[in-house]
């Protein structure tokens, strides 16, 4: 086996679950195959306690839709795959009817940089129910992880407050594309740079990089390895300088600096990897700039997140780069969004029908119909966003009601306020008519998006929860829905 | 861009820190890239509080290793990046020896499936300091993750004591072949298997799955859903019982399990996905068992992990099978191992030279030399590992150093134990020499290993330290490193 090389080569329609496998099947052999359904992809918390997310990874959707078909190679596969009597799970000719399947849903989508809110769906998928079964799994599994990224670097992109930040996360980022993925998901979400030179030459990020401790300890001395960085690479230096002692490091750094000016070259910074950061970088800038060196940046890195980076800033650390791995692509404190897709609607007889899954928990009821968000500010700040059945015919003053507490409510005037619908067309018949932006658009669009939150909804710790409701009409419908499979289950 | 499609199919020589390739020109433009090097791959800590570590990772990189070299493409994306005076930051001749470049290194591994502590190098890397420092990043990425989901596995396995535990973590994993990695590492850590079918048909894992809440919900009851898919796969039925109501839902998979019994076939097991499992499965237990259906399964799933197992176990529940997703492919509760990959040994005039690197710290300190691990056993369980420069004439009793603790010692006698070397010759001056072993025999190694290991060190909770120790004039060198680069760091 190539791992690496082979891998992704092939049709990756198997990046599925089995039961999806098993599900269609099912809906093949009874008949069903063909019945349309909605999907609604969405979550049902902001990851890290915040009060608002960054969508991400629609970029990877379209294109594993792009490319969906089930190779040979694939069917053979699935005809070997048996059952507990050792006879094969699917017959010939449903593996055939895979073999011949093009993918035909309609698919609408938040662009990638949108800010989104719990319940809001971030992609709705409309056909048949057996192909939107089949790409559940890789659309989770793509959404989930890039949005939960994006959303680590908004926070990270806060509190550094406007300073660059380098992701530099390869390393301990889970599996390779759990690197290329958070690479770009970072960048959307505020990132300067990334060290990742795969991912910048794919997404055509900025990279960034200068030297590691083995660098030093190399060389007979700290002096000798900064001096042979310096004459190899002059415009791209900055010197590492907690290989042996950071206090002498940083003064062979600012040696090597003044050698620099001398020559009309620029150290463009130290980096300080460990130790005290408040303390060593304010010793840091008051030694450089005392030697006449107010230019030379200080960079800091040693897991840093954005609650380490807000305390640093509070003690006034004198850090100028951040330098972020681990905690942000593997979005430490939270390592899974949990996003779900659930049917929220099926044709019967050419009409839709409703559909949710009851659940004790309130949280875990999803919204039933063919659901949009608009969303509405009044010119200066977003005020609310409604979700809406898009055959519903909306009023001038909407009510919205929290789908978690039916008494929290808010009246939207669509003659005060503008409004844009977060779901734009991806895919239409199996073909994609959207447009993917350039990634410095969705970069741009995220910012923007977060220039209009109030700043209460984006503080870290126990954020104001951002006005998020259902439609007066859907909301009644979804109550009617609930109680109606109540009596029906308790059979009364 | 294709991303699914192109992104593994050309060389991944650039899945690297761009700092590996500027210090590689800094090697080359000072006429030290083919200075001799040794590189150790080691964690400083077992994960999630445990008292052990599983090793995996090892085919991905071979593979990865095999299929070294850098591409046209990638030179030109090279070529073009630039730094802070917007010139190259390469020079064409360095890109042109990167063209040419073949990897040479020797490579020493601890094979997938071996039990490693903190401090052993579970691979070691020889050869040109260039190509040494190349080879990091993705070592380090690879290993990292693999080794944290199979030691996350190892200990859900311990804790199902026996039972079946089924993987079915894609949706939630971080990224594509953050799941695809992830199955293969669970695998090898003792689960039974995947619900991820392109990780079955890529590494030979048994792939299982059923039905989700959709496929209930699709219908207009929960009777229906049921006899449809027992029709449609008799041979793979596992009915999820908690779409609406838990105890009506197993009332409607009995009725189907017992018409399914007179026709000769056999219901496999029913899944809870919610609610209160010990509870719902003594139900469900109870009812099945009174129904005549003692030989049906019940299937337990929801945010579990090798705690919520041992708890529920404590109180009893009636669960034979275990889904787990989340908590296990993203290793949720550590989700990085936080492995390093540090210089130990120079050649300089033919000679070896000892290299480490300072910290204020006594973890963050390496140990040098050109190490190989030994670990002994009294035929009955492992009594302790010693690590020792491969160059040193070994004695029949070694006495073992903590590499953090020198008060604390062990002896090891030979003559009296039996021993094993961990690592293994994997690469030669570049080729591959070592057989890959079958994913099965991993699995294997895993389990023989697990059993040697006293029940102490197994303990999810302040397990008992094993015991690892530097071999005495191991110790003795490092100690002496220490002392003389304070010394000179600090100018006495």
């Amino acid at each position: 086996m190539k791992i690496t090389k082979d891998l992704y080569s092939a049709s990756m329609a198997l990046l599925t679950d089995l039961y999806q496998l098993t599900m269609a099947f099912g809906y093949w052999k009874s008949g069903k195959a063909d019945q349309k359904a909605v999907f609604n992809l969405f979550f049902r918390n902001n990851p890290f306690g915040g009060g608002y997310t960054v969508a991400c990874g629609l970029e990877y959707v379209v294109d594993y839709l792009n490319n969906f078909h089930f190779s040979k190679q694939d069917l053979s596969y699935l005809a070997e795959t048996t059952g507990n009597d050792g006879q094969p799970l699917f017959e010939p000719a449903f593996l055939e009817y895979l073999a011949n399947l093009k993918f035909t849903c309609d698919i609408e989508a938040v662009p990638e940089g949108t800010i989104v809110f719990p319940h809001e769906p971030m992609v709705r998928v409309t056909g048949s129910i057996l192909q939107c079964q089949l790409i559940e799994t890789p659309l989770l599994n793509l959404i989930n992880f890039q949005t939960l990224v994006a959303t680590k670097a908004s926070r990270i992109y806060q509190a550094a407050g406007g300073d660059p930040v380098m992701e530099f996360g390869l390393r301990r980022a889970q599996g390779i594309d759990g690197a290329l993925a958070a690479s770009r998901s970072a960048f959307i979400g505020g990132c300067t740079s990334t060290s990742n030179v795969m991912a910048g030459k794919l997404f055509g990020i900025p990279v960034s990089g200068t030297h590691a401790h083995s660098w030093v300890m190399s060389f007979d001395s700290e002096k000798e390895a900064f001096e042979t960085y310096a004459e190899a690479m002059p415009n791209n230096t900055v010197l590492l300088v907690d290989t042996y002692d950071t206090e002498e490091g940083i003064r062979q750094a600012i040696a090597v600096g003044k050698t620099m000016q001398a020559k009309g070259q620029q150290l463009m910074g130290i980096r300080i990897d460990s130790g005290d950061l408040a303390y060593f970088s304010q010793m840091a800038r008051e030694m450089l700039d005392e030697a006449g060196l107010k230019n030379v940046k200080v960079v800091a890195s040693n897991d840093l997140d954005e609650n380490l980076i807000q305390s640093l800033k509070l003690q006034e650390a004198k850090i100028d780069v951040w330098g972020i791995g681990t905690k942000l692509v593997t979005a430490y404190d939270q390592p899974a969004l949990g996003a779900v897709y659930k049917l929220s609607a099926i044709e019967n007889n050419g009409k839709w029908e409703y559909k949710l899954k009851l659940s004790e928990q309130t949280v875990k009821m999803n919204n039933p119909g063919i659901q949009q968000v608009k969303r509405f500010d009044d010119g200066r700040q977003y005020v609310g966003d409604m979700i809406f059945d898009v055959n519903t015919e909306l009023k001038k003053k909407s009510l919205i009601i929290d789908p978690m507490d039916a008494t929290k409510r808010k009246t939207l005037n669509a003659e005060k306020l503008s409004s844009e619908d977060l779901l734009v067309p991806v895919f239409k018949n199996g073909r994609c008519i959207y447009a993917l932006p350039d990634i410095k658009d969705i970069k741009k669009r995220h910012t923007e998006q977060l220039g209009m939150l109030d700043r209460s909804v984006k503080r870290f710790v126990n954020p104001h929860v951002y006005p998020v409701g259902l439609e007066e009409s859907l909301h009644k419908a979804k109550t009617e829905l609930i109680l109606k499979l109540r009596k029906v289950t308790s059979n009364e």
